[in-house]
């Protein structure tokens, strides 16, 4: 749509998903990241964990924004038992999180931030998921053939163990493979 | 999963969406369509659509199944204001839909049958789809873009429209695509 050309967006994130989604949005961008450390503070909960982070990520581009350039950084996590899911270590982290996840709902927060030389916009979305009981078959193959290690709580939606194991969401698919993009295009158009 | 393995898949869909999806779920299976008359009786209400449509598919198939080929037909429709959305005929039959859909929940419906020569489990899902308001231009840019002449209810949530329109769903997401594939996997499995 016309009204998003005015911009030169850049999208700091090396997540093909998000990648994918900006595109599949109609969206011109181009792709730059920056090393930040992702580490925050014990006391954050819920939505406050990738609000913050997306911050973070924006401000390492304070020093070079232009005029008429928007960053748009973001940061999901997966919140189960009152406890965020990072990425997984190592196989049995993995497992772990899927039997954590596995008969139960959970919560997928993804946290967005536009910034430009003169503004910040910071928005979240919520995905409630519920997954079926996984057996400890499907755990292992859906490890062993994807290599969740990149996602947020072992697994992606968009995959095999998110074809069988999801028995429904409440909220944006797209939040969930890490990109609320119908939330991302209204405030593109408003920022 | 090596369960799946025992029969010989025949998806009778000509829907890349669902053979797609298929695909993803780690099946092998072939495609193999004919055709059928999609007319169903006045007085069918919600799911029993799909349910009669994807039986009336089945049927096309009696006369050629061998032991240990399973047939795997599907019908999806929109479900509105107590009526059915089918495919649009042409532009303003679009329009026509996406101003019914805009600023509404609608229900979609897919029903799927599946026949060996001996057994047939016929099953649906519903997920509920929740529309922003649209605006015309949004409508006609992407009826213009990406000509939804082959979808129920003239969109897909697959496309720019699922992505800019869809502010929430309950239920499965790949079922609004066409094809609920946890519950088809499950099924298979018992079949």
């Amino acid at each position: 749509m016309k009204d998003l050309k005015k911009h030169n967006l850049i999208l700091a994130s090396k997540s093909p998903r998000r990648q994918y989604l900006m595109k599949e949005l109609g969206l011109d961008f181009e792709v730059h990241t920056k090393e930040v450390d992702e580490s925050f503070p014990e006391n954050l909960k819920a939505q406050e964990i990738p609000l913050y982070l997306c911050q973070k990520k924006a401000d390492a581009f304070d020093e070079e924004l232009t005029d008429n350039t928007i960053v748009i950084t973001a940061d999901t996590i997966v919140w189960i038992n009152n406890q965020v899911l990072n990425k997984p270590e190592n196989f049995d982290d993995a497992v772990r999180m899927l039997k954590l996840l596995s008969g139960k709902k959970h919560e997928v927060y993804t946290g967005v931030c536009l910034r430009s030389k003169l503004k910040t916009k910071t928005f979240y979305a919520l995905t409630s998921v519920y997954f079926k009981e996984l057996s400890q078959e499907e755990i292992e193959y859906y490890i062993n053939n994807f290599n969740p290690y990149d996602k947020a709580g072992a697994y992606g939606a968009q995959e095999w163990i998110g074809y069988i194991a999801v028995e429904k969401i409440e909220g944006s698919y797209f939040n969930v493979m890490g990109l609320p993009v119908r939330e991302l295009y209204e405030e593109l158009l408003k920022f």
